[in-house]
Protein backbone atom coordinates (compact mmCIF):
# COMPACT_ATOMS: atom_id res chain seq x y z
CA UNK A 1 0.00 0.00 0.00
CA UNK A 2 1.00 3.33 -0.14
CA UNK A 3 0.58 5.61 2.59
CA UNK A 4 0.26 9.16 3.56
CA UNK A 5 0.84 10.44 6.95
CA UNK A 6 0.35 13.69 8.67
CA UNK A 7 2.25 14.47 11.74
CA UNK A 8 3.64 17.28 13.90
CA UNK A 9 1.94 20.48 14.35
CA UNK A 10 1.27 23.58 11.94
CA UNK A 11 2.67 26.95 12.62
CA UNK A 12 0.23 30.10 11.59
CA UNK A 13 2.43 33.12 11.36
CA UNK A 14 1.75 36.44 13.08
CA UNK A 15 4.40 38.19 11.41
CA UNK A 16 8.05 36.88 10.18
CA UNK A 17 9.62 36.53 13.60
CA UNK A 18 6.13 34.82 15.29
CA UNK A 19 3.28 32.68 14.90
CA UNK A 20 0.75 29.92 16.40
CA UNK A 21 1.91 27.05 17.19
CA UNK A 22 0.31 23.82 17.63
CA UNK A 23 1.95 21.75 20.40
CA UNK A 24 2.90 18.23 19.05
CA UNK A 25 5.92 16.30 19.05
CA UNK A 26 5.57 13.78 15.56
CA UNK A 27 6.70 11.00 18.41
CA UNK A 28 3.29 9.25 17.45
CA UNK A 29 3.08 9.94 13.52
CA UNK A 30 6.83 8.90 13.35
CA UNK A 31 6.19 5.51 15.09
CA UNK A 32 3.13 4.99 12.57
CA UNK A 33 5.52 5.75 9.19
CA UNK A 34 7.93 3.22 10.77
CA UNK A 35 5.50 0.41 11.36
CA UNK A 36 3.86 0.79 7.93
CA UNK A 37 7.76 0.87 6.86
CA UNK A 38 8.28 -2.79 8.71
CA UNK A 39 5.75 -4.16 6.47
CA UNK A 40 7.11 -2.69 2.96
CA UNK A 41 4.76 -0.31 2.73
CA UNK A 42 5.84 3.23 1.00
CA UNK A 43 5.05 6.37 2.85
CA UNK A 44 4.81 9.75 2.09
CA UNK A 45 5.61 11.62 6.04
CA UNK A 46 3.77 15.20 5.73
CA UNK A 47 5.78 16.43 8.89
CA UNK A 48 5.47 19.95 11.20
CA UNK A 49 8.81 21.88 11.15
CA UNK A 50 9.72 20.49 14.62
CA UNK A 51 8.10 17.29 14.52
CA UNK A 52 10.47 13.94 15.23
CA UNK A 53 10.57 11.46 11.70
CA UNK A 54 12.08 8.48 11.17
CA UNK A 55 15.69 7.93 10.05
CA UNK A 56 16.26 7.50 5.54
CA UNK A 57 14.04 4.47 4.58
CA UNK A 58 13.95 3.84 0.39
CA UNK A 59 10.11 3.86 0.99
CA UNK A 60 10.24 6.77 2.85
CA UNK A 61 9.79 10.68 1.67
CA UNK A 62 9.74 13.45 4.14
CA UNK A 63 8.65 16.76 3.97
CA UNK A 64 8.37 19.59 5.88
CA UNK A 65 4.88 21.71 6.25
CA UNK A 66 5.09 24.86 7.51
CA UNK A 67 1.01 26.08 7.82
CA UNK A 68 -2.26 24.75 7.07
CA UNK A 69 -2.22 26.13 3.32
CA UNK A 70 1.10 24.49 2.73
CA UNK A 71 -0.68 20.99 4.19
CA UNK A 72 -3.65 21.40 2.16
CA UNK A 73 -1.48 21.92 -1.02
CA UNK A 74 0.54 19.44 -0.28
CA UNK A 75 -1.61 16.92 0.38
CA UNK A 76 -3.74 17.34 -2.97
CA UNK A 77 -0.61 16.59 -4.83
CA UNK A 78 -0.05 13.17 -3.04
CA UNK A 79 -4.21 12.38 -2.50
CA UNK A 80 -5.12 10.79 -5.50
CA UNK A 81 -1.93 8.60 -5.68
CA UNK A 82 -2.21 6.80 -2.17
CA UNK A 83 -4.43 4.17 -0.51
CA UNK A 84 -4.18 4.91 2.86
CA UNK A 85 -4.48 8.48 4.57
CA UNK A 86 -3.38 8.67 8.95
CA UNK A 87 -4.49 12.68 9.91
CA UNK A 88 -2.24 12.43 12.91
CA UNK A 89 -1.18 16.16 12.56
CA UNK A 90 -2.27 19.10 15.06
CA UNK A 91 -3.87 21.72 12.81
CA UNK A 92 -4.31 25.03 13.63
CA UNK A 93 -7.99 25.75 13.53
CA UNK A 94 -7.75 29.36 13.23
CA UNK A 95 -5.32 31.61 11.58
CA UNK A 96 -4.11 35.70 12.34
CA UNK A 97 -5.15 38.18 10.56
CA UNK A 98 -4.55 41.23 11.83
CA UNK A 99 -2.79 42.51 15.43
CA UNK A 100 -3.39 45.86 16.69
CA UNK A 101 -3.10 47.92 20.26
CA UNK A 102 -5.63 47.25 22.82
CA UNK A 103 -6.59 51.44 22.13
CA UNK A 104 -7.05 50.86 18.43
CA UNK A 105 -9.36 48.45 18.84
CA UNK A 106 -11.57 50.02 22.10
CA UNK A 107 -11.84 53.02 20.34
CA UNK A 108 -13.51 51.33 16.95
CA UNK A 109 -17.30 51.82 16.05
CA UNK A 110 -17.13 48.63 14.26
CA UNK A 111 -14.57 46.44 14.88
CA UNK A 112 -15.38 44.07 11.54
CA UNK A 113 -12.79 46.87 9.90
CA UNK A 114 -10.06 44.57 11.72
CA UNK A 115 -10.83 41.83 9.46
CA UNK A 116 -9.86 43.15 6.68
CA UNK A 117 -7.07 44.44 7.81
CA UNK A 118 -3.57 43.43 7.33
CA UNK A 119 -0.23 44.63 9.26
CA UNK A 120 2.29 46.28 7.02
CA UNK A 121 5.36 45.48 9.59
CA UNK A 122 7.25 42.76 8.87
CA UNK A 123 7.98 42.27 12.60
CA UNK A 124 4.88 44.09 14.63
CA UNK A 125 5.79 45.90 17.47
CA UNK A 126 4.16 48.12 20.47
CA UNK A 127 4.52 50.05 23.47
CA UNK A 128 0.84 49.74 24.32
CA UNK A 129 0.13 47.28 27.35
CA UNK A 130 -2.51 45.10 25.58
CA UNK A 131 -2.51 44.09 21.72
CA UNK A 132 -5.40 42.04 20.02
CA UNK A 133 -4.64 39.77 17.56
CA UNK A 134 -7.68 38.81 14.91
CA UNK A 135 -8.27 35.42 13.63
CA UNK A 136 -10.74 33.54 11.23
CA UNK A 137 -11.04 29.95 10.69
CA UNK A 138 -8.77 27.43 8.66
CA UNK A 139 -9.98 25.69 5.89
CA UNK A 140 -11.17 22.00 7.49
CA UNK A 141 -8.26 19.71 5.86
CA UNK A 142 -10.14 16.23 7.41
CA UNK A 143 -13.30 17.46 5.33
CA UNK A 144 -11.56 17.88 2.27
CA UNK A 145 -9.31 14.30 1.75
CA UNK A 146 -12.24 12.13 0.47
CA UNK A 147 -13.66 14.89 -1.61
CA UNK A 148 -9.93 14.20 -3.43
CA UNK A 149 -9.90 11.13 -3.12
CA UNK A 150 -13.06 8.94 -1.80
CA UNK A 151 -11.29 5.40 -2.50
CA UNK A 152 -8.40 6.49 0.06
CA UNK A 153 -8.63 4.53 3.90
CA UNK A 154 -9.10 7.64 6.24
CA UNK A 155 -7.85 7.78 9.48
CA UNK A 156 -8.82 11.05 11.48
CA UNK A 157 -7.57 11.79 15.00
CA UNK A 158 -9.65 14.10 17.82
CA UNK A 159 -7.04 15.17 20.60
CA UNK A 160 -9.67 16.36 23.29
CA UNK A 161 -8.26 17.24 27.09
CA UNK A 162 -9.66 16.08 30.28
CA UNK A 163 -12.80 14.82 29.33
CA UNK A 164 -15.26 11.43 30.38
CA UNK A 165 -14.45 8.81 27.55
CA UNK A 166 -18.17 8.55 26.40
CA UNK A 167 -18.03 12.64 25.09
CA UNK A 168 -14.33 11.49 23.18
CA UNK A 169 -16.35 8.47 21.42
CA UNK A 170 -19.37 10.89 20.72
CA UNK A 171 -16.75 13.50 19.26
CA UNK A 172 -15.20 10.57 17.02
CA UNK A 173 -18.20 9.34 16.18
CA UNK A 174 -19.43 12.92 14.86
CA UNK A 175 -16.04 13.47 12.96
CA UNK A 176 -16.50 9.75 11.28
CA UNK A 177 -19.92 10.64 9.48
CA UNK A 178 -18.57 14.73 8.96
CA UNK A 179 -15.74 14.04 7.64
CA UNK A 180 -16.38 10.40 6.16
CA UNK A 181 -13.57 9.19 7.93
CA UNK A 182 -13.35 5.30 8.09
CA UNK A 183 -11.45 5.19 11.74
CA UNK A 184 -10.74 8.02 14.22
CA UNK A 185 -8.46 7.71 16.81
CA UNK A 186 -9.67 9.62 19.54
CA UNK A 187 -7.43 10.31 22.44
CA UNK A 188 -7.30 12.62 25.56
CA UNK A 189 -4.47 14.83 26.16
CA UNK A 190 -4.38 13.74 30.15
CA UNK A 191 -4.23 10.20 29.42
CA UNK A 192 -1.17 10.59 27.35
CA UNK A 193 2.53 10.29 29.04
CA UNK A 194 5.93 9.14 27.38
CA UNK A 195 5.12 5.78 28.07
CA UNK A 196 1.42 5.38 27.57
CA UNK A 197 -1.06 6.67 25.08
CA UNK A 198 -4.90 5.58 25.57
CA UNK A 199 -6.48 5.70 22.13
CA UNK A 200 -9.83 4.25 21.06
CA UNK A 201 -9.86 3.71 17.63
CA UNK A 202 -13.51 4.53 16.34
CA UNK A 203 -15.28 3.61 13.17
CA UNK A 204 -18.86 2.45 12.51
CA UNK A 205 -19.04 -0.27 13.53
CA UNK A 206 -16.71 -1.17 16.58
CA UNK A 207 -14.13 0.77 18.93
CA UNK A 208 -10.96 -0.79 19.66
CA UNK A 209 -8.88 0.30 22.55
CA UNK A 210 -5.52 0.64 22.20
CA UNK A 211 -2.89 1.57 25.75
CA UNK A 212 0.31 2.60 23.65
CA UNK A 213 1.68 4.36 20.79
CA UNK A 214 2.95 0.69 19.43
CA UNK A 215 -0.16 -0.44 19.96
CA UNK A 216 -2.13 2.52 18.04
CA UNK A 217 0.57 2.04 15.38
CA UNK A 218 0.34 -1.59 15.04
CA UNK A 219 -3.62 -1.50 15.02
CA UNK A 220 -3.61 1.17 12.35
CA UNK A 221 -0.96 -0.70 9.67
CA UNK A 222 -3.42 -3.79 10.54
CA UNK A 223 -6.59 -1.89 10.02
CA UNK A 224 -5.70 -0.42 6.47
CA UNK A 225 -4.27 -3.99 5.56
CA UNK A 226 -7.38 -5.68 6.75
CA UNK A 227 -9.83 -2.59 5.44
CA UNK A 228 -7.74 -2.86 1.73
CA UNK A 229 -8.19 -6.18 1.62
CA UNK A 230 -11.78 -6.55 1.77
CA UNK A 231 -12.15 -3.30 -0.64
CA UNK A 232 -10.16 -5.11 -3.07
CA UNK A 233 -12.08 -8.32 -2.73
CA UNK A 234 -15.17 -6.44 -3.15
CA UNK A 235 -13.94 -4.84 -6.46
CA UNK A 236 -12.88 -7.73 -8.25
CA UNK A 237 -15.90 -9.25 -7.22
CA UNK B 1 34.36 33.22 32.92
CA UNK B 2 30.83 32.15 34.54
CA UNK B 3 28.41 32.70 31.51
CA UNK B 4 24.96 32.70 31.23
CA UNK B 5 23.37 32.34 27.61
CA UNK B 6 19.96 32.21 26.39
CA UNK B 7 19.19 31.14 23.16
CA UNK B 8 16.45 30.06 20.81
CA UNK B 9 13.04 31.50 21.51
CA UNK B 10 9.97 31.64 23.79
CA UNK B 11 6.18 29.53 23.83
CA UNK B 12 3.63 31.58 25.87
CA UNK B 13 0.40 29.32 25.59
CA UNK B 14 -2.93 30.04 24.83
CA UNK B 15 -4.10 26.80 26.05
CA UNK B 16 -3.18 23.35 26.67
CA UNK B 17 -2.60 22.77 22.68
CA UNK B 18 -1.66 25.67 21.19
CA UNK B 19 0.81 28.77 22.18
CA UNK B 20 2.55 31.89 20.30
CA UNK B 21 6.25 31.02 19.62
CA UNK B 22 9.23 33.07 18.90
CA UNK B 23 11.00 31.78 16.04
CA UNK B 24 14.56 31.28 16.62
CA UNK B 25 16.52 28.04 15.66
CA UNK B 26 19.47 28.79 18.42
CA UNK B 27 21.97 27.91 16.11
CA UNK B 28 23.57 31.55 17.25
CA UNK B 29 23.16 30.77 20.89
CA UNK B 30 24.70 27.17 20.36
CA UNK B 31 27.73 28.44 18.91
CA UNK B 32 28.10 31.29 21.26
CA UNK B 33 28.42 28.64 24.03
CA UNK B 34 30.53 26.16 22.22
CA UNK B 35 33.35 29.23 21.70
CA UNK B 36 33.20 30.28 25.05
CA UNK B 37 33.83 26.26 25.81
CA UNK B 38 36.68 26.02 23.99
CA UNK B 39 38.44 28.94 26.02
CA UNK B 40 37.32 26.94 28.99
CA UNK B 41 34.86 29.01 30.43
CA UNK B 42 31.95 28.11 32.37
CA UNK B 43 28.66 28.20 30.40
CA UNK B 44 25.00 28.18 31.42
CA UNK B 45 22.61 27.65 28.24
CA UNK B 46 18.83 29.24 28.77
CA UNK B 47 17.59 27.25 25.89
CA UNK B 48 13.83 27.55 23.84
CA UNK B 49 11.88 23.98 24.02
CA UNK B 50 13.11 23.64 20.66
CA UNK B 51 16.70 25.40 20.06
CA UNK B 52 19.53 23.40 18.64
CA UNK B 53 22.09 22.80 21.85
CA UNK B 54 25.51 21.90 22.27
CA UNK B 55 26.97 18.00 22.78
CA UNK B 56 27.11 17.25 26.70
CA UNK B 57 30.33 18.91 28.03
CA UNK B 58 31.81 18.82 31.53
CA UNK B 59 31.68 22.83 31.87
CA UNK B 60 28.29 23.16 30.57
CA UNK B 61 24.94 23.01 31.98
CA UNK B 62 21.38 22.75 29.70
CA UNK B 63 18.36 23.98 31.16
CA UNK B 64 15.11 24.50 28.88
CA UNK B 65 12.71 26.93 28.76
CA UNK B 66 9.36 27.20 27.71
CA UNK B 67 7.63 31.09 28.44
CA UNK B 68 8.68 34.53 29.52
CA UNK B 69 7.82 33.71 33.15
CA UNK B 70 10.21 30.89 33.44
CA UNK B 71 12.78 32.31 32.06
CA UNK B 72 12.73 35.30 34.58
CA UNK B 73 12.39 32.81 37.49
CA UNK B 74 15.56 30.35 36.09
CA UNK B 75 17.42 33.80 35.10
CA UNK B 76 17.19 34.85 38.65
CA UNK B 77 18.58 31.95 40.14
CA UNK B 78 21.67 31.87 37.83
CA UNK B 79 22.42 36.31 38.05
CA UNK B 80 24.35 36.45 41.21
CA UNK B 81 26.87 33.62 40.29
CA UNK B 82 27.78 34.85 36.44
CA UNK B 83 30.12 37.30 35.27
CA UNK B 84 28.91 37.35 31.54
CA UNK B 85 24.96 37.32 30.72
CA UNK B 86 24.49 36.40 26.54
CA UNK B 87 20.49 37.19 26.06
CA UNK B 88 20.01 36.24 22.35
CA UNK B 89 16.85 34.59 22.88
CA UNK B 90 13.77 35.60 20.85
CA UNK B 91 11.35 36.42 23.86
CA UNK B 92 7.80 37.16 23.31
CA UNK B 93 6.90 40.72 24.00
CA UNK B 94 3.30 39.68 24.78
CA UNK B 95 1.70 37.14 26.61
CA UNK B 96 -2.29 35.41 25.88
CA UNK B 97 -4.86 36.86 28.42
CA UNK B 98 -8.23 35.76 26.92
CA UNK B 99 -9.38 34.25 23.52
CA UNK B 100 -12.92 34.25 22.49
CA UNK B 101 -15.38 34.64 19.44
CA UNK B 102 -15.67 37.65 17.30
CA UNK B 103 -19.48 38.09 17.74
CA UNK B 104 -19.47 37.96 21.79
CA UNK B 105 -16.56 41.22 21.38
CA UNK B 106 -18.21 42.98 18.66
CA UNK B 107 -21.26 42.90 21.19
CA UNK B 108 -19.60 44.14 24.17
CA UNK B 109 -20.28 47.12 25.44
CA UNK B 110 -16.69 48.08 27.00
CA UNK B 111 -13.64 45.44 25.65
CA UNK B 112 -11.83 46.08 28.76
CA UNK B 113 -13.86 43.22 30.59
CA UNK B 114 -12.01 40.82 28.07
CA UNK B 115 -8.60 41.81 29.86
CA UNK B 116 -9.70 40.47 33.13
CA UNK B 117 -11.28 37.55 31.75
CA UNK B 118 -9.59 33.48 31.37
CA UNK B 119 -10.29 30.65 29.29
CA UNK B 120 -12.45 27.67 31.62
CA UNK B 121 -11.77 25.40 28.69
CA UNK B 122 -8.21 23.49 29.11
CA UNK B 123 -8.36 23.52 24.66
CA UNK B 124 -10.10 26.52 23.33
CA UNK B 125 -13.32 25.51 20.80
CA UNK B 126 -15.20 27.86 18.70
CA UNK B 127 -17.32 27.13 15.77
CA UNK B 128 -16.97 30.86 15.01
CA UNK B 129 -15.60 32.10 11.89
CA UNK B 130 -13.63 34.55 13.79
CA UNK B 131 -11.83 34.64 16.53
CA UNK B 132 -10.23 37.39 18.67
CA UNK B 133 -6.89 37.07 21.10
CA UNK B 134 -6.22 39.42 23.63
CA UNK B 135 -2.51 39.43 25.04
CA UNK B 136 -0.53 41.62 28.29
CA UNK B 137 2.88 42.94 27.35
CA UNK B 138 5.17 40.19 29.24
CA UNK B 139 8.18 42.08 31.55
CA UNK B 140 11.03 43.41 29.90
CA UNK B 141 13.50 40.53 30.57
CA UNK B 142 16.97 42.50 29.61
CA UNK B 143 15.97 45.30 31.84
CA UNK B 144 15.68 43.54 35.00
CA UNK B 145 19.21 41.77 34.32
CA UNK B 146 21.22 44.74 35.80
CA UNK B 147 18.88 45.35 38.53
CA UNK B 148 20.17 41.72 39.87
CA UNK B 149 23.61 41.85 39.41
CA UNK B 150 25.05 44.67 38.36
CA UNK B 151 28.25 43.86 37.82
CA UNK B 152 27.34 41.14 35.01
CA UNK B 153 28.96 42.33 31.45
CA UNK B 154 25.49 42.14 29.44
CA UNK B 155 24.84 41.46 25.65
CA UNK B 156 21.70 41.89 24.40
CA UNK B 157 20.07 41.14 20.92
CA UNK B 158 17.93 43.46 18.84
CA UNK B 159 16.53 41.65 15.73
CA UNK B 160 14.57 44.15 12.89
CA UNK B 161 13.22 43.15 9.62
CA UNK B 162 14.28 45.23 6.16
CA UNK B 163 15.40 48.31 8.55
CA UNK B 164 18.09 50.86 7.16
CA UNK B 165 21.40 50.42 8.67
CA UNK B 166 21.44 53.92 10.43
CA UNK B 167 18.00 52.76 11.98
CA UNK B 168 19.50 49.31 13.57
CA UNK B 169 22.23 51.29 15.07
CA UNK B 170 19.85 53.73 16.75
CA UNK B 171 17.89 51.12 17.95
CA UNK B 172 20.74 49.10 19.48
CA UNK B 173 21.71 52.64 20.85
CA UNK B 174 18.58 53.26 22.49
CA UNK B 175 18.51 49.60 24.23
CA UNK B 176 22.45 50.01 25.24
CA UNK B 177 21.26 53.04 27.55
CA UNK B 178 17.78 51.67 28.50
CA UNK B 179 18.93 48.56 29.77
CA UNK B 180 21.96 49.57 30.77
CA UNK B 181 23.45 46.76 28.60
CA UNK B 182 27.44 46.94 27.60
CA UNK B 183 26.92 45.69 24.35
CA UNK B 184 23.67 45.10 21.84
CA UNK B 185 24.08 42.96 18.79
CA UNK B 186 21.79 44.22 16.54
CA UNK B 187 21.40 42.38 12.99
CA UNK B 188 18.62 41.83 10.30
CA UNK B 189 16.52 39.44 9.45
CA UNK B 190 16.92 39.56 6.00
CA UNK B 191 20.38 39.81 6.47
CA UNK B 192 20.92 36.14 7.93
CA UNK B 193 21.37 32.66 5.83
CA UNK B 194 22.42 29.78 7.12
CA UNK B 195 26.22 30.65 6.04
CA UNK B 196 26.31 34.80 6.42
CA UNK B 197 24.71 36.36 9.45
CA UNK B 198 25.49 40.15 9.34
CA UNK B 199 25.85 41.54 12.97
CA UNK B 200 26.97 44.86 14.38
CA UNK B 201 28.25 44.63 17.92
CA UNK B 202 27.38 47.94 19.56
CA UNK B 203 28.84 49.67 22.37
CA UNK B 204 28.95 53.70 23.86
CA UNK B 205 32.18 53.81 21.93
CA UNK B 206 32.65 51.52 18.85
CA UNK B 207 30.46 49.31 16.36
CA UNK B 208 31.99 46.64 15.07
CA UNK B 209 31.16 44.40 11.95
CA UNK B 210 30.88 40.63 11.62
CA UNK B 211 29.87 38.79 8.60
CA UNK B 212 28.77 35.43 10.15
CA UNK B 213 27.57 33.14 13.00
CA UNK B 214 31.35 32.52 13.85
CA UNK B 215 32.65 35.65 13.41
CA UNK B 216 29.84 37.12 16.11
CA UNK B 217 30.26 34.08 18.72
CA UNK B 218 34.22 35.26 18.85
CA UNK B 219 33.65 38.71 18.98
CA UNK B 220 31.34 38.22 22.14
CA UNK B 221 34.34 35.82 23.64
CA UNK B 222 36.98 38.52 22.74
CA UNK B 223 34.94 41.20 24.10
CA UNK B 224 33.45 39.35 26.81
CA UNK B 225 37.48 38.65 27.77
CA UNK B 226 38.40 42.22 27.51
CA UNK B 227 36.05 43.95 29.42
CA UNK B 228 36.52 41.33 32.63
CA UNK B 229 40.16 41.93 32.38
CA UNK B 230 39.63 45.80 32.44
CA UNK B 231 36.98 45.84 35.24
CA UNK B 232 38.99 43.17 37.37
CA UNK B 233 42.21 45.37 36.83
CA UNK B 234 40.36 48.63 37.78
CA UNK B 235 38.73 46.71 40.99
CA UNK B 236 42.09 45.93 41.94
CA UNK B 237 43.67 48.52 42.30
Amino acid sequence: MRVLITSGGTTENIDSVRGITNFATGRLGKLIAERFLIQNHEVILLAGLQALVPDNHDNLTIIRISGVANLLETMQNYLPTVDVVVHSMAVSDYTPIYMTDFETVAKSDDITEFLSASNEEKKISSHSDYQVLFLKKTPKVIKSIKTINQNVILFGFKLLVDVPKEHLIQVASTSLTQNKADFILANDLTTITAERHLGLLVSQNAIIEAKTKLDIADLIVAKSKETYDQNHTRRNW
